[in-house]
């Protein structure tokens, strides 16, 4: 089942660049093992912000809750989940 | 997976007992069915409205967006949906 | 680029079934359209709601208020849309 | 009576790992507890979140009031309340 | 226990003055009845509107529940509770 | 005139065992003090916060905020007052 | 005591002219009365809309109660009331 | 001084084809004298809604008002507005 | 022009007392001196709350910017500003 | 494609003044190469705030999310984009 997830990241402004830089280094690593294990299927950004909406598939919420929590940043994240039905438009393709 | 699942009862003041009457047997009735098929697990009254809580359980939202699309006030209910996750605790059970 | 759009539909529950059920038929075909012509990429349900989720896109948000206007349900449809930026990690690949 | 009951766990990021792992193990503990005196019946987590929706069942708010703050993580948690009224359909069964 | 009841009394505006007056009247002696039966404490107007705050004492939100339905004007009202907890200060006393 | 006063107590959670105890000793204090002064006439707990609902009586709204500022946790407390017309129902008593 | 009160007007636009003219003509003699009495003592316009600002002074809030019934256009109006206290550098004035 | 100015127009989705567009055609015509004098500076519109956002210029919020009920549309509209300060980098220039 | 200026003080709880009063003096005297220049014609508290209601008069939304900032509290506060126009019952006297 | 910016300076209170002054200088320089290079085209102040709202123009949501965190405040910067559609009054001009 898909879900839109979407991320505020509550880092503090004065968290030091290097420390910054190693969290975001791990972040979109994690990140891209996400999309090669089919979790993670989309992400954007929202503009202007420090914030994201991704577009993640997994078994059951449960999972999903795995994932995210998986992600480096996530202690400093804000996140908020809404799951999705499969449209008739869809299903039926 | 479970979900909390809140309805808001729309339908209008003004509408003659006896067809009021009609839809609540029915929506009764459909909910004793889905309390059989096992999707309709518990439900609550909001104190002081036509509203009700439910805990359901079904395969995926497609799944329980059906279910809820089959209740007999479904065109006259506000509902709102929230996917949870099983917690650990109970993950352990 | 791309856009998420919600959309509410407030049909009057009082619309006769055969006018519902030509709006449903021609806002199907409409949906196959703009899904060939590029513009509407996926689209999902929000579960227990005449309510979707859906993801297009446009060369900018004019042609996408065109296309939205175009749907036969749009008058009837509460609908808010938000721009979202293509991600450094989907940038990359 | 039932009682829905949504907790947000606000414990600060840079509370140390051993602090934060004794606090989660006396939750664990006293939540136990009472699951086994009956307050707290289900437990359920908000997938993305560290942030949970319990249902218990107290005697009145007072008791439950007295429950909720016997949890280790009280002071860091943002709690709301919903009293909820046992449905008819299953004052029947 | 005790609940902190607000109403909001959505009456159309073009309601016959004869009906709207007979409901009132109702409305007020069903209110008497619940003042003398103890379940209606304390009533007060919130000021410009025609909606009230309400002090309920009610054995659990279901016999509350019970109480407002009871009242005339019910269907057209948009009522919230609030469940609240005695205050050790008061339990003291 | 009366009340509705709800208060949320943002004392840090870090504060001194001893200074919070201090702190809520004199609270207790000064709202006896309220109480025998005819300004506090009723205190209940939203269950499950550090948050208080008050029915204070006072000649007018400076002398509430008066009374509210009196109270030695006032500084750390989010305070919202809503000011409560007699109800024709009690006028008449 | 002064209150500050934010009024929408929600007349129906298909209200015949006639009808919104005569109230229109009351209106504005009632509030002329109730500036001569003292209750309103400065009312401004919501650029855009059909709202208002009014200070208004009264004994109390059923004083204030009343005298917002007794406008014509009562019923159709949306009518929030906020007391206001004296401020130390006006009561030293 | 400049004002962002928001419309929401709610003309009920059953108005005749033929008033629809006379309002249309009468509002277009009433927009481009208000651009001819100054008032309308920019127009415009919340992709996917009958809903614009304009910049306005005026000597102050009554003259703004008036402009605004000046529209044949205005009934219909839900309008905010919201007055903004020159920022000192223009001020400059 | 007149302004409705709302401020909610957020200086921190723990700031010295020398340090509150000075800034509370030196408020006290901007403050008179706005008034004497006719920009704050009058001045409330919000009961209960370290927060205030003004009545400005400025040329402009610039004017008004300015004399906000000259306030000794203003980077600590939280401000919105709402601009009103002259009722026509007021223009009219 | 045009967007309406807002912002909200976060900066703390505390903040040296120099390093204050080093960052609105640089702010400043950094919105003149906006202006210049035709992203930035018009600014304005939320009067009594730390905010502004401001008009830019940018091929898409990526080139504005890539100025607006050039500026040098960004990251103590709270900012929401809305993506505006050329109104179809302007396009004919």
């Amino acid at each position: 089942m898909e879900f839109l997830v979407r991320t505020e990241n509550k880092l503090p402004v004065d968290t030091p660049d290097d420390i910054r830089e190693g969290l975001r280094k791990a972040e979109r690593e994690r990140a891209r093992e996400l999309r090669e294990a089919g979790l993670l299927k989309r992400l954007w950004r929202v503009p202007g912000r420090n914030a994201t909406v991704g577009l993640y598939e997994a078994a059951d919420p449960a999972e999903l809750h795995d994932a995210l929590v998986s992600l480096p940043m996530w202690k400093w994240m804000d996140i908020t989940v809404e799951a999705l039905a499969t449209h008739p438009q869809e299903r039926a393709r």
